[in-house]
């Protein structure tokens, strides 16, 4: 793509409203822009970012066997009635009136919409276990929306919903689960911890959240720090011993008891982390409320055990910007940049220089690589800055002087390390 | 896919809510299921489709340099207050009042939302033109919602809207999209037409819509056989001489009078469509409106001239099994079936028969092809009646007397030729 075709509104300055890095970053990078309070557009930098986050999930999902489904954003109130959650759901709810005067509701969450389906169209337990799963948006009419997409009203969700025949299965199918969130934060390139939860509105009476280490994270996490231990050389890590990691202490602060913590305090981490996950396993609470059964091999009703399990992917963005910036810009992990490569022609009006970049942007785009081709009229020092800002993992300079010598400075946006290479080298 | 894993809830008789014939597959194919009054959810070979749709959209829209972003679905009223539409829309605009007694609304379109984000961060005539587009979904509270996709309330668009300098290069434009329709149409195997169209309550003077040719389409439509000639063999072709093309008689049944048309009875072809896709260019309406204006070149104040381009992209799904379809169920075109290959073991009780079908199963997926795998206890009948309802172009199919001189039956699900080739062959 190049950059003077393309639409990114980059800022200098900190716009008034971001209060917290990631959402003046989102913003000065030219990712995303508020239409309405806690409801944003996504400019085509931003778009690229969720796109990836996105696939990331839908692969890990389709791998742990899930199905993809979509369910409407508009959900009738009479499945919420049905469950009992109508009224206990309170103002988050954005309730609406058709045309028709009739009830409905943009979903903050779709457990009645998935049993519905279940009910009508799956009869036997032959047909267990299911898992489905959708990536779609929902709506939280937040009291005070703020910190851009970290807590914005209208948000993207992974949300998956899974069926078993008994809570045996149930926990194995769970803890597939949760073996897929650690797989899929890793994949991301982020720290992901799973802490030990409340469930809540949901219901059950078994949950973990995932947290993302990060320094300005919202929330305080007390850790054994055998945890690190078994996270070190995280990236290559395909296997889990869910067993010994859900042993292993993690809590949130408001479990956490330091009097009564039974890690010495030597053993003890405090770091503090953000909520891009939660996984529930709530028993027959919504097969029994909605008359969701099958029949068992001796045509005996079974209510099946449920379990839910959700991702904030729009929130994974602001996550992945507050564990990943300095004071430059964004640093994006690799699998998550919206472009592999950042080619800078630090002069647009020397005919070498475009030749050369040119030449390198073809090669790229015929290899399959992501690149973004500043071809712009910018000062180089205005270059330079978007280029950090945006963070895109790797940039390559091209300047007259290097290019009379063959060669072009390769940059890492991470360590900042510069070298020069070869133009045969690329 | 393995079908024993999957979740196919087909039906053999069909659905008495559903009168035509691609509300009645869908519903049978297992492909979508009603969760309110005009609002579906997606099952899994449904969403596939849907996503091939979305896909090849997705790639010709960038091929034409358009940027793809993602609007809220949620709006503020006070940008349709601005453009003057808000009392204008009526009531299929679908009016929300949120937590603090704000007026938002449910987009049943784009115009406003853009235009805005367009004027806040576009200033200069050097950042035109622009063309922007989202795939995403919209809600029109039709007062009688029916025919399934064809005329829901909740419902999947891509569209785009485009900032040209002047009306010399909004046209350009405009015939760049009307290029595009077609090129996105015909590579999904489907026969398009262009009508030229009043623009009704999205204003301007300039219209095209886009209709599938099908029997049992719902509009009349009249036009000069010179385009079948245009379009035959038109999956092959890339290049469209646009000037000669929309010069050609083509109209709907309201624009045309038999008394007075310029084309001889003898010339003259009626056949009957289906709208999927409509495109506009609109002048300065919108830019005017929200005064959405850039500098030109010598710092005078210029409004762009706009348009918009829509394709119903969860329409295209009904509207494809209108027009391909027998009495036995659908037919996909290649470029959108949700698989290729429908691997059919009709003895999964037989070592043989698995083995086989196992080592094609793996074979083809290893080579990226995709294959459903129907290794159900299923009885035979069951099986291919399956098989022809959902419509997989090609159908492999596994039996042990076939199997013992080593061959096996190949099924174009089109033209019903059967075929027995030599296992290593496939």
């Amino acid at each position: 793509m190049r950059l003077s075709n393309y639409f990114l509104p980059t800022l200098k300055e900190n716009p008034l409203e971001a209060t917290i890095i990631s959402h003046q970053l989102l913003l000065r990078a030219g990712m995303i822009r508020q239409t309405a309070s806690g409801i944003y557009s996504w400019l085509p930098l931003g778009l690229r970012v969720l796109r990836k986050i996105e696939n990331i999930i839908r692969q890990e999902m389709d791998k742990a066997g899930a199905l993809e489904v979509l369910m409407p954003t508009i959900q009738p109130a009479e499945l919420w009635i049905e469950s009992g959650r109508y009224d206990a759901y309170g103002k988050e709810m954005l309730r609406i009136k058709d045309r028709h005067d009739r009830d409905i509701l943009y979903g903050p969450t779709h457990e009645e919409v998935i049993t519905d389906l279940f009910r009508k169209n799956i009869n036997s337990y032959k047909d267990l276990p299911k898992n489905f799963y959708q990536i779609n948006w929902k709506f939280r009419d937040e009291i005070r929306p703020r910190f851009g997409l970290m807590r914005g009203r209208e948000f993207l969700m992974k949300d998956s919903y899974s069926f078993d025949i008994d809570e045996e299965n149930a926990r194995k199918t769970y803890n597939l689960m949760y073996e897929t969130y650690y797989k899929i934060f890793l994949r991301m390139g982020l720290n992901p911890i799973a802490l030990r939860a409340d469930t809540g509105a949901i219901g059950g009476d078994l949950s973990h959240e995932f947290h993302i280490l990060a320094d300005v994270g919202e929330s305080a996490i007390f850790y054994d720090k055998k945890l690190d231990e078994v996270f070190e050389n995280n990236s290559t890590k395909t296997d889990f011993d869910i067993q010994s990691l859900q042993k292993i202490y993690a809590t949130a602060d408001d479990l956490h008891d330091p009097h009564n913590c039974p890690v010495p305090a030597d053993q003890l981490v405090s770091r503090r982390g953000i909520e891009v996950g939660q996984i529930f396993n709530f028993g027959l609470k919504y097969s029994q409320a909605l008359q969701a059964s099958v029949l068992g091999a001796n045509s005996q009703k079974i209510y099946p055990n449920m379990g839910s399990y959700g991702i904030g992917v729009s929130r994974v963005v602001s996550a992945t910007i507050e564990a990943n910036h300095d004071d430059k810009g964004i640093i994006w992990p690799e699998a998550l940049a919206p472009f592999a490569v950042m080619l800078i022609n630090i002069r647009n009006n020397d005919e070498n220089c475009n030749k050369a970049c040119e030449e390198i942007y073809h090669k790229m785009q015929n290899q399959g690589i992501e690149v973004l081709y500043d071809d712009t009229a910018n000062s180089l020092g205005q270059k330079f800055a978007v280029a950090d800002l945006i963070g895109i993992p790797k940039q390559i300079i091209v300047g007259p002087k290097s290019l009379n010598l063959g060669m072009v400075e390769v940059k890492d946006r991470k360590t900042g390390e510069k070298k020069e290479i070869n133009l045969s080298q690329i």
